[in-house]
């Protein structure tokens, strides 16, 4: 299991190497919540998301002499850059009909990618094969005490940054798929800001946490596609995630496309970054759910990723 | 005359008030530049550019009872936000077809917009009457000793975020109006990284700057519209700039506008921030001028401003 203690032997091996991403406002953001909004701009991290925090705690802390990973997105990127900066061989199986600039993204940070057909070949088998042969460690996207922990560095991050300005209590909004950074955030703040509330965000149709939590017990989401916010779609939560976000976090929102695309014009023209559909969903809810909390004191939205091609950052800002 | 000590008092006056802009990379664009590329992402300070930290260095230094400015741009919300955090009234004096969307988020930082005619009124005879009248001190966008120091603490972070990467020596790009950042980061660096050298970016067609250090004399630009890098449209450099340009920097850059687009499409991509085209110029120079120094060793670009219309970022992502 992550504790604290985890958390911050992470945040050890993290300095130096991982970004302090900076936490940001504007007054027009204020405005438009009706409260205090303080932004953690994730996006700004290595390779676009949170990913590489927990990519490269659990390569730090297993040190393996080489890693796998299953991951057309952002956990791709993450592990390929920390397996680089660690002098080891990554290999990241991705489906042959992944977007053809995400695998080039992947290649061109030192990762050999192997493409395998979704409709043929069996990936856990093809995965398990290649670990085996070459002695790679699996690192997984979330379920795992080293990335959780890694992830939950941006937790620590925010309960310094927010008490330099002041802040000791906040509704704190995470985009939650697997659930590792909204867990590893939830155990960093219980410990360090415990006045501080995590709410999960997750997409419309795609809100196994919110029914999960509703009746207690872990559920799965119907469906895997159909929506933009490609980062934060998960079969389920983990083994070690769903039981942090039963028990530390606030009931899940779910957020629509819409709001999502609003969010991210919306930081385009205050806060000057950008975010991808899945990684503005924290700021969609603290923009457009004024009721969060108890309605007023500040939200703390982390956005977690701006992995966003061209066409729906333009899509984005034509809403 | 601006020198150091000035230039380190307004980083002490600026300390938990401006923020600290993070010094960021990308494995991808340093294989463009075919160098190591280092951007200050000045776009995430305060009002979306650097113009924050001239003006609250004047307005701290001084201590006036209310200010006046001219801008219809960057400037005018820089001294806008910087009164109204320092509790005293501003008024900005812009033309009334400045854009809707500009003189608004002006008003709404606090200040009182004052329009006028360009066509009937004489723009300074009106502010030195509004000067008078209100007891106003006026705050120039560059050519203000306070101003200059303020924006030079861009400097002094770059030299001290440098140093933490191991870097000394670099080509440090800058985007280029009136002179106000460019000579503020030239003076900080020649006190605290001498191995670093400034190189002013400017708009092609509007390039006084490499025209005078060519000439050894001030220069004006022939036009003063006709560019979508408007934030650095000026007549020419200023009284105090223009001896510092001349003798701190190398020879200025002249960007093409496609340049400029291009920058904002591979700083969305690869860097998650939102340029807008004249904060874009010194990445563009970094990018795509393969030449500059010795054509080695790391360049610097700093990303001056992020206040970008949507459709304006909509052109540079179908570049």
């Amino acid at each position: 299991m992550t504790d604290i203690t985890m958390i911050e032997a992470a945040a050890a091996r993290l300095a130096g190497h991982a970004r302090r991403t900076p936490l940001l406002s504007s007054p027009f953001l204020d405005e438009i919540a009706g409260r205090r909004v303080l932004v953690k701009a994730e996006c700004l991290q290595h390779t676009g998301s949170f990913k590489f925090r927990g990519a490269w705690n659990a390569v730090s802390a297993l040190k393996p002499t080489g890693v796998l990973a299953y991951s057309s997105g952002n956990h791709a990127q993450g592990v390929a850059l920390a397996a680089r900066l660690h002098g080891i061989p990554a290999v990241i199986v991705m489906p042959a009909d992944a977007p053809a600039i995400k695998i080039a993204n992947t290649r061109a940070l030192g990762a050999e990618v192997v493409e395998y057909d979704r409709a043929t070949v069996d990936r856990d088998a093809l995965g398990a094969r290649l670990a085996a042969e070459r002695g790679l460690a699996l690192v997984k996207p979330f379920d795992m005490a080293e990335v959780i922990a890694g992830q939950g560095t941006v937790g620590l991050e925010i309960a310094e940054q927010a008490a330099e300005l002041g802040v000791a209590e906040a509704v704190v909004t995470v985009p939650c798929g697997g659930g590792g950074l909204t867990s590893g955030i939830a155990l960093a703040l219980a410990a360090r800001a415990p006045g501080m509330r995590v709410v999960p965000c997750e997409p419309e149709g795609f809100d196994d946490v919110a029914r999960s939590q509703a009746a207690g017990q872990r559920l799965r989401n119907a469906r895997l596609t159909g929506s933009i916010c490609d980062a934060i779609l998960t079969p389920e939560t983990g083994d070690l995630t769903w039981p942090l976000l039963r028990d530390l976090c606030a009931p899940a929102q779910a957020i629509t496309e819409d709001e999502a695309l609003r969010a991210m014009a919306l930081a385009h023209d205050r806060l000057k970054i950008v975010l991808e559909p899945g990684g503005a969903v924290a700021l969609a809810a603290a923009l457009f759910r004024p009721g969060l909390g108890d309605g007023s004191g500040p939200v703390i939205a982390v956005a977690s990723g701006g992995n966003v091609d061209r066409a729906m950052m333009a899509r984005a800002l034509a809403t």
